[in-house]
């Protein structure tokens, strides 16, 4: 990725540097009662993430209103999965995490401003990841109309992640950026090389 | 109160013990930006609540539903104050919060089931609170516009206090339901007893 061409920083921005796996798929597949829950979960958890930014950054008025139409659309979705959950008679239920979030949280630095740009790019990071893998939800799930939901889903995805890439780069340089996306995604494909023994989203 | 008639107990729930005081009006007419600009934290902070308990009860399946579309309303209207704001010219900032919110929240009884039963009743009154007061100044505000405005946000103010008292109803019995209603409700109205030197929705 050039760090030299700022204005050319838009098209050229690459959230992912590795697919995932070819036996993510499988397993998924082959524990789907569990890949909806997680789901579920992985859409709570998107939004109260978005609305903590909004509580830690009240004057960002950039961050604030885009952030509520984020946290609006999560939300949607997690009522939209619930409602498949219900259809399935699959309970609400806690599932334990998978590492992913919590090492890649562990990237964020401490200090202001690094923080605010970590934030952004972490939580880019996991929706770029989630729109690949719902993605791949919606073309090799076998019921159709749980496939056109997946699809259905994935615009608003790609919609976030470019969101936090121009959130990042409204409050930082944007070859500052750049670079800290590099060294995120470089960690963020490491840590799903290796696939987690329990499916989830992001195992 | 009535706690024996738990088959009449709807239509008699009454959150608010005491109204508000005259002179509320006039201090939010008298600085109505700084008013505007804590009402845009207060549904930030329902949002937040709503989200929070979410996290915090996970299997509650009605909980989980009900809240999320409380959640999805506060930042609907979040986001509608926000675009006010925006056309009066009044920048996001934070705001020191009044004693109102904390003191409620020193009420919550740590230990479960009583912690949910408290939770839920305080974002009951506190949304109750809110409808009484949004009510006022659609009523008292001399822009006919801004006036509207609060008197659309107004029905789902009432809906979710409602909400929440269906919620603890259908988690606890509703005879403790109502005497612990009725002991926060008092807490409640004694804290606004005094008008808050600093004008905010709940001074």
């Amino acid at each position: 990725m050039p760090t030299d061409a700022p204005e050319r920083a838009q098209p050229t921005i690459k959230f992912l540097q590795q697919p995932t796996r070819s036996d993510w798929i499988d397993q998924a597949l082959q524990n789907l009662d569990t890949i909806l829950l997680d789901h579920s979960h992985c859409e709570r958890k998107a939004a109260g993430v978005a609305v903590n930014m909004m509580f830690r950054y009240p004057s960002y008025t950039k961050l604030v209103r885009t952030l509520t139409a984020i946290a609006r659309e999560e939300l949607e979705h997690f009522e939209l999965v619930n409602q498949w959950l219900d259809r399935r008679g699959i309970a609400l239920a806690p599932l334990p995490a998978p590492p992913y979030g919590s090492k890649l949280s562990a990237q964020v630095r401490r200090d202001e401003p690094e923080r605010l740009l970590d934030m952004l790019l972490v939580s880019g990071l996991i929706e770029a990841r989630s729109h690949e893998r719902l993605g791949l939800l919606a073309q090799h799930l076998p019921d159709p109309d749980l496939a056109k939901f997946y699809r259905s889903l994935m615009a608003s995805e790609a919609r976030h992640y470019g969101a936090y890439w121009v959130l990042a780069t409204t409050y930082f340089e944007v070859d500052e950026v750049t670079v800290r996306l590099q060294e995120l995604a470089t960690v963020e494909s490491e840590l799903l090389a290796t696939l987690h023994p329990h499916p989830r989203i992001h195992s």
